[in-house]
């Protein structure tokens, strides 16, 4: 039996349940697949540290293979590294969770947006989206019957929403709001006062903010605050953290979501039929990265920084004008001037001068006329892309 | 802030998706919950390896490590994978699925059931399962947003379900069936000839089979059949196989499913957003067990052959009698001729002989009557138990 997948996938959609059929493959899965095509591409495309995994957390894994641990966890992960994460999290941000009752580790953070959609969604409940944003919250929402309700920002507002932005979203369904600062793809960070208003508007509309700060710790212009920082946003606060961006442990698939109990509870719930509990030595290398891992992520912090430097410099430079991120590894340099659209513009680059980066509108409809281009890629190579976009850029 | 865990449980209960509130927790782990507060418990309640994983399969992902292969892999899995777990299954069973678009790689076992379900189900369609099963199986359908139901299965018929037990459950919203053979928690094996007449039956009613194979290599009576020698079922077909078991990798978090093209590109797309990729080192792992880890699944399944028989000799000498197991690694021995309900005999067997069993209704309610008795224990631990469940059955 020969597979033939295009006649089958015509033929048979309707065996799918016709909200997965609808979700549009992601927008960055598609470029990549002109990308694979190619060779000696410079890839500014791909999210993820050009750093391995820090020694000596690796090697915590490695010890935990050594002596035999490759049985289950607890289906809420181990209770060392919950109270490691929890202390973590007091630390930086003076957030207290209880590391029995209100701190989940999960399969990387992304796993823990889908629990807490899974969770908390109702048919047709309504979730805010402050927009450009990670490819995943629209289908995620989807997917567990919710309604995503973009919230479009802007350059000239440092890609940050307002209170009045929110409030015009607002319906009798809106049930969370889902936020990602230091964002992805705009580099953007929240100001405490923003935060604090928008906690305060959470609060008064009884919404649950989920907060995705797996960029936390990768913050250029002094620290960049938390929900958690706020005590009276407790009970309304899904946090969400992940190894794999600060620490590089893209492949360990560890995340950890802190939040009241009854939301974690109902989160839990879903995890230990779905997954049973995250990989072991994944857990047991985290711990050693929450213990230890504090300088390693000083210094790929600080490498990230000189980049960041470099690169809003030289885009800035040429005329394509740059939102100076001060988070993330992600710079979302403004290409209108160039009079292409953003697919125009990456695939042109992508055919003429071998770099790849990400049409904007892959993070959401207000992304056209930007790209994405990560930092996260090696000074050379990025110095090397810098080079031909200058050269791309003058010739169109 | 203190978190205040029950009475914010009481008071907020309308903040989860009621699908979540509603479901019950799992029978085995509230049974654990009573377990863990004891010492010198001998447990035959977890399903898990007494094995620690063979030594060069931990070899390979620490060899991964030392490599700095710390990313993500492709969201389907690492093709080398795919392929080499195709060739698996077509080495053992002749069925034929293509790597590239017929297999997806997942976080155990567990995410390809819940993948499966929330791919095909829409609202209110409804799964056949055969029980006593797996206590996952029906909380991932409620979850998808389906209806399980249950198709109770018996002593005196070997725990299999007959076709018109089937047929009598079908209704216009059937939409799939959820098999397990070798089964969790009876042993229970399906002879070739039910297994052609249940592929029949869903070829006939048009019903997709969601085969759980993950104990398929653990069989002790000949070889098992999987669903995947079936050519004619292969478009209606979800083969989901696991390393946990076969190859005692649980802590790896390791499956993989195996289906047509249509409804693989479904549950891949749902997992590329949820949770990216499976672990790396784990995925490297698999290949070598797939490569040369036949000869640790040979010694392991004799090892719990030994145990087999002697646990299913013991039980039927002491009055519980016991359904001989021919695959996976429990018994499922018949404790109604003690006159007390399978809670009230586990409960005091833990209670007067610091034994562990889990009661027979956590599988399903045709599950009472039944305890169900792990031979992942070793030998030395099995016999103990033995004699403190004669002590305990005589007195009674």
């Amino acid at each position: 039996m020969t597979p033939q997948p295009l006649s089958m996938l015509d033929t048979k959609k309707s065996r799918l349940n016709p909200r997965v059929a609808h979700i549009p493959p992601s927008g960055i899965r598609a470029f990549f697949d002109l990308v694979s095509a190619r060779e000696d591409v410079i890839s500014l495309g791909v999210g993820e540290p050009d750093f391995a995994t820090p020694w000596h957390i690796c090697e915590a894994g490695i010890h935990s293979l050594e002596v035999g641990q490759t049985c289950y966890t607890s289906n809420s992960g181990m209770l060392e590294l919950r109270e490691a994460a929890a202390a973590h999290i007091e630390k930086f941000h003076g957030g207290k969770f209880c590391p029995q009752s209100e701190m989940l580790v999960t399969v990387g953070g992304s796993e823990a947006i889908d629990l807490a959609m899974r969770a908390i969604l109702q048919p047709h409940e309504e979730v805010l989206i402050p927009e450009p944003c990670f490819v995943a919250y629209k289908p995620l929402t989807v997917l567990a019957g919710g309604t995503p309700v973009p919230i479009p920002t802007f350059q000239d507002n440092g890609f940050l929403p307002s209170i009045e932005d929110l409030e015009k979203a607002l319906t009798p369904a809106t049930k969370a709001i889902l936020l990602n600062y230091p964002n992805n793809p705009t580099g953007a960070v929240i100001s405490k006062e923003l935060l604090e208003a928008i906690a305060e508007f959470a609060l008064r509309h009884d919404l649950i903010i989920i907060s995705d700060e797996i960029y936390l710790l990768l913050s250029y212009e002094g620290r960049s605050p938390s929900f958690a920082e706020i005590p009276e946003l407790h009970d309304h606060l899904i946090m969400i953290m992940g190894f794999s961006k600060a620490w590089a442990m893209t492949g360990w698939r560890l995340g950890i979501a802190a939040g009241p109990y009854d939301l974690i509870a109902g989160m839990t719930k879903i995890h230990q039929y779905s997954i049973m509990c995250a990989p072991t030595f994944s857990q047991v290398a985290a711990l050693e990265a929450l213990r230890h891992g504090d300088d390693e992520v000083r210094h790929m912090q600080k490498e990230y920084d000189a980049r960041r430097r470099l690169i809003c410099h030289h885009f800035n430079r040429m005329g394509l004008t740059t939102h100076v991120p001060k988070g993330a590894f992600y710079v979302f340099p403004n290409i209108q001037s160039t009079g292409l659209t953003s697919q125009a513009f990456a695939e042109q680059l992508l055919e003429k001068e071998n770099v790849a980066v990400v049409p904007g509108p892959a993070f959401g409809d207000c992304g056209e006329g930007y790209v994405r281009c990560s930092y996260a890629t090696s000074l050379e190579d990025i110095r090397e892309a810098l080079e031909r976009i200058e050269r791309f850029v003058k010739q169109i």
